[in-house]
C-alpha cells in the first residue's frame, strides 16, 4: 500500500524557507504566537496545532511564489479561509506555513448573463451576495456561517439550501489552482457543461487543500426568486418531521430548505435569540419561485404536513420576518457554544438515504439520552443529513468518553445505513480514521495514489483525508 | 513531462492472454474478425481499428478475472456498451481486448422512496425507464440514441434534458469500478450527498474508460412529472432560436428540453421521419411540472418569443404527439446518415456560454456556406451547446480536407468564447489534439499524472484523452 510522508521538516528547513518568505513577503509574514495560535484556533475539539507562521498573499502569483519557496524546502502548506471547518482541516500538525486568503477576496467579474461569477478565494458568501443584490442574482450555497468560498468548495460545503440549489459540488463551474508544483492549473472553462477529459473541478471541490489551493473560482449564479416564502411548522415529535420532510420530497414539492430543529435546540435558541418559540420538533420552511407558485408549493406542503399531525404554521411572509427566521437558524451554532458556558461544541454530520433518516435520528436520540449529554439536532432533512451538536466538558475525562462513544456511533449507523460520516463538513483530522470503514481500502488506495501523483512530497495539507 | 506507454503488446503476450482468457470464458471469447470489426465500428469518421478479441463478462467477477489475466500480459483492455460514441471510444489502437457489457444488463436495485435505483453498465436509459415506468419514476438524462448508462456515464453523457436534470455528472450518485490492479472500488455510497474523501464518482464519470470499467452504477432517479407540455415553435433565424432561449434561461422559465433545428435539419427530418414542418429554425420544447406550473410556464415562454418574432406554436398536447415530436428529434443522427447516401456524419460538439451562443451559431453557419458542405445544425441551445454535423464524403480528399477546416474551426471557436470543445462527446481519440489547447499544459499535465497513479501499465482504453 502507498504511504503518506508524515514527519515533520526539520528546524533549519523551516528557519531557510521563513527567510526566503520573509525576504519577499516582508509584513505579509506572521510569526507571532498569537497570529499563528489563532490560525490553528478551528471550531471544534481536536486540539490547535499552530503552523510555523502566517503568510497573506494578495494573488495567485503571490500563492505560486509561496508555493515555490515550500516546495523547495518540503515545507507543509495550510490554506486558511475564515477557519469555520469543524474537522480541524487548518490545523498544522506537521508544522508549516499558513496560506491565509483573506486578501484575496475580489469579486473579479459577474458574468449576469451568463448566471456565473468569477472570485477570489477569500471572498465571503455575504460579501458576494451583498455584491450580487442589485443584479437580481445570488449565490445559494448556505452553510450558515459567513465563510469563504474558497473554504467552502474545499470542504464540499452545503447547508440549508442544498435541497433545491446543490451543494458546493453543484456550483463551482471551474477553479484555478495552485498544484504542489508550483504550476498554475485551470480546471475548466465557463460553458456550463463539458465532457474534455477528467473533472479536476469535481476532484479539487472537497479534496480540503491536500492538492493544491484554489486561488480562483467561477462560480454558478441563480436568479434571485420572484416570490419567496417561509414559516415554521410544529409536529409532535422529530420523527413527524423527519416523515413530513420524506414526503414533501417523495411527492415532488420544490422546499427550497427544510430545516429540522429538535426540542432542545428549539429551548437553546429562544435562549440566545430571545425567542419563545414553543419546544416543540420544528421545521424552518422556504418556498421559492412564482407568486403563485409559491403559493401552490405552500399549500401542497401545508395539506401534507397536517397528515402528520402538524399543529399549523406561523408564516414568514415579510422580508423581515424571514431574515430574523434564518437568522435564528445560522446562529444555532453560536447559540449552542453560550448554552453551556465552556463546553466544546462538537458537530456530528451523519447523512443517510432519506428513506432512513426518520429511523437515524431517532435511533440518534436515544443514543443521546442514554448517554446523558446533551446534544441537540438540527438537519437539512431535505438531504438526509443532520447535525446532532454534543456539548461537551473537555476537563471531565468521563464525559469526553461518552461523547467519543456518542460520536462514533453516530457514524457508524449512518455506515450501517448506506450512508456517510460527512455530508458536508469533510474528513480533516478529525474523520480520518472513519475513510476506510466508509469507503473500503482499494477506493481508499485509489485516493492515496492520486495525492502522491499530485503532491509528492505531501506538503499540501498533510494530516487530512489521506 | 509525463508520457503514457503506448505501444503495441507483443504477439505472444497477446495469444498468451487470448489462451487464458478462452480457458475461463468458453465462448464468451470471441476471435472472428467480424465480431472485432463490429466492436470497432463507431459512429464517426474515426478508422475502425479492431481489438484481437471480444470478452461477454456477466458480473463484476467476470470484469476482474478479465483484468487480472489482461494485466498480467500487460494486454490493453476496451470498454463496450453500445458503440454510439461519436469520438472512437471503442477503438483499439494498440489492440487489446474489448469488454462488451451488454450481459450485464440487470436493473439490481429501484428505492423508490429515495429516488435513486442499481443498475449494471450494459442496461440501456430506455430498458431503465421501461422498468421505471410503473413506478411513477423516470431517468432524466437523454442523449437521444437508446445507449448504455455505463458509456453515458463514462462519456460525461447529456442531451436533451440537462437544461432541467443536469448531465451524467449530475445524476451518477455512485460507481463500483474494477481498476486496473483487478480490484473493485466503490466509488460512494446511496446519501445523497457526502464530503468524505476525494469525489471519485465524478472523476470516473466522463474519464472514458481510461482509469477502470465500471460494473455498476447508483442512479438518481425523478418523478415523472404530474403534467408535461411540448411543442413547435418556429422563428425567422436561428439568431432568434437562440435569443428566445436565452431570455428563457436568464428569466427563470423552467424548460425541460429546449432544441434547436435550422432550416436545413428540419428538411433533413422531413425526409426522413415523413413530415411536412415548414423549413424554418425551429425549437422544440417540453416543460414538466404541476398542471398549472406548466400552462404558467408554457404561457410565459410563448409571451417572450413572440417578441423574437415566432410565427405561433404548434402545441403536443396528447401524450402521442409528443412522442412522435421527440422521436423525430432522437432520428436526427438516422435521418443525416440517409440525407446523403454513402456521406459519414460527423459530429460537432461546441458548447459557449449561452450569452456566446447566438453569436457562436451564427458564425458557424457562415463558415459552413463558406465551405459548400452540407451540415445541418441541432442544439441543446439552454446549454450552449450545438452540434453541426457535417456530412462527408471519405472518397473525395478535397471534401475531407474542407470538413476538417471546418471541423477543427468550430472548435477554436468554441475554446476562443470560453467554451469547451465537447459538451458531451467526450475527447476519445477524435479530439486528443485539443485537449491541450482547451486546457492548458499544467491541467492536461495533472490528468496524465492521475492517469499514470490509477493505471500504471496503460492498459486501460489507451489512445483516449491523455
Amino acid at each position: 500500500m502507498l504511504e503518506m510522508r508524515l514527519d515533520r521538516p526539520g528546524s533549519d528547513a523551516v528557519a531557510q524557507a521563513l527567510i526566503e518568505l520573509a525576504a519577499t513577503f516582508g509584513d505579509r509574514l506572521a510569526c507571532s504566537l498569537a497570529v499563528r495560535e489563532q490560525h490553528a484556533n478551528t471550531t471544534t475539539w481536536v486540539a490547535g496545532e499552530p503552523p510555523d507562521a502566517v503568510v497573506f498573499p494578495r494573488s495567485t502569483e503571490d500563492v505560486q511564489q509561496v508555493f515555490r519557496i515550500c516546495a523547495r524546502h518540503c515545507i507543509p502548506l495550510i490554506p486558511y479561509g475564515t477557519g469555520t471547518s469543524f474537522e480541524g482541516h487548518v490545523n498544522a500538525p506537521f508544522g508549516g506555513v499558513s496560506v491565509d486568503l483573506k486578501d484575496m477576496n475580489r469579486v473579479l467579474a459577474v458574468h449576469a448573463e451568463d448566471f456565473d461569477c468569477v472570485v477570489e478565494p477569500g471572498t465571503t458568501r455575504n460579501q458576494l451576495n451583498a455584491h450580487l443584490r442589485d443584479l437580481g442574482l445570488f449565490f445559494p450555497v448556505d452553510p450558515g456561517a459567513d465563510t469563504a468560498l474558497g473554504g467552502m468548495a474545499s470542504t464540499r460545503a452545503s447547508g440549508t439550501t442544498a435541497v433545491r440549489y446543490g451543494t458546493m459540488r453543484d456550483n463551482v463551474l471551474a477553479l484555478k489552482v495552485v498544484l504542489p508544483s508550483g504550476e498554475l492549473m485551470t480546471t475548466s472553462r465557463r460553458a456550463r457543461k463539458s465532457s474534455a477529459g477528467y473533472d479536476l473541478t469535481r476532484l479539487i471541490v472537497g479534496a480540503e487543500g491536500t492538492l493544491g489551493i484554489i486561488t480562483e473560482l467561477i462560480l454558478k449564479l441563480h436568479g434571485i426568486p420572484e416570490a419567496v416564502s417561509a414559516g415554521v411548522c410544529r409536529l409532535p415529535s422529530v420523527q413527524a418531521c423527519c416523515d413530513v420532510a420524506i414526503a414533501a420530497i417523495q411527492s415532488g414539492i420544490a422546499v427550497a430548505r427544510i430545516e429540522l430543529l429538535d426540542e432542545m435546540q428549539v429551548r437553546v435558541c429562544n435562549a440566545y435569540s430571545k425567542l419563545a418559540m414553543p419546544e416543540q420538533p420544528t421545521l424552518f420552511l422556504e418556498f421559492h419561485g412564482s407568486e403563485a407558485g409559491v403559493v401552490e408549493q405552500a399549500e401542497r406542503f401545508g395539506a401534507s404536513a397536517a397528515e402528520f399531525g402538524a399543529d399549523g404554521f406561523d408564516w414568514a411572509h415579510e422580508s423581515e420576518a424571514r431574515t430574523r427566521l434564518w437568522q435564528t437558524r445560522h446562529d444555532v451554532f453560536w447559540a449552542l457554544r453560550s448554552y453551556r458556558a465552556g463546553a466544546k461544541v462538537v458537530v456530528t454530520d451523519a447523512c443517510v438515504p432519506i428513506s432512513r433518516l426518520a429511523a437515524c435520528v431517532a435511533a440518534t436520540k436515544d443514543d443521546i439520552e442514554a448517554s446523558g449529554l446533551v446534544a441537540p439536532i438540527v438537519g437539512h432533512v431535505g438531504d438526509g443529513n443532520f447535525h446532532a451538536s454534543v456539548l461537551v466538558m473537555m476537563e471531565d475525562p468521563d464525559e469526553v468518553a461518552r461523547a467519543t462513544a456518542l460520536i462514533d456511533r453516530i457514524a457508524e449507523r449512518a455506515l450501517a445505513m448506506e450512508g456517510t460520516c460527512t455530508g458536508e463538513h469533510g474528513i480533516g483530522e478529525g474523520k480520518r480514521h472513519l475513510l476506510v470503514p466508509e469507503h473500503g481500502e482499494a477506493t481508499v488506495g485509489a485516493m492515496r495514489a492520486i495525492k502522491l501523483a499530485l503532491d509528492p512530497k505531501g506538503i499540501m495539507n498533510p494530516g487530512n483525508i489521506v
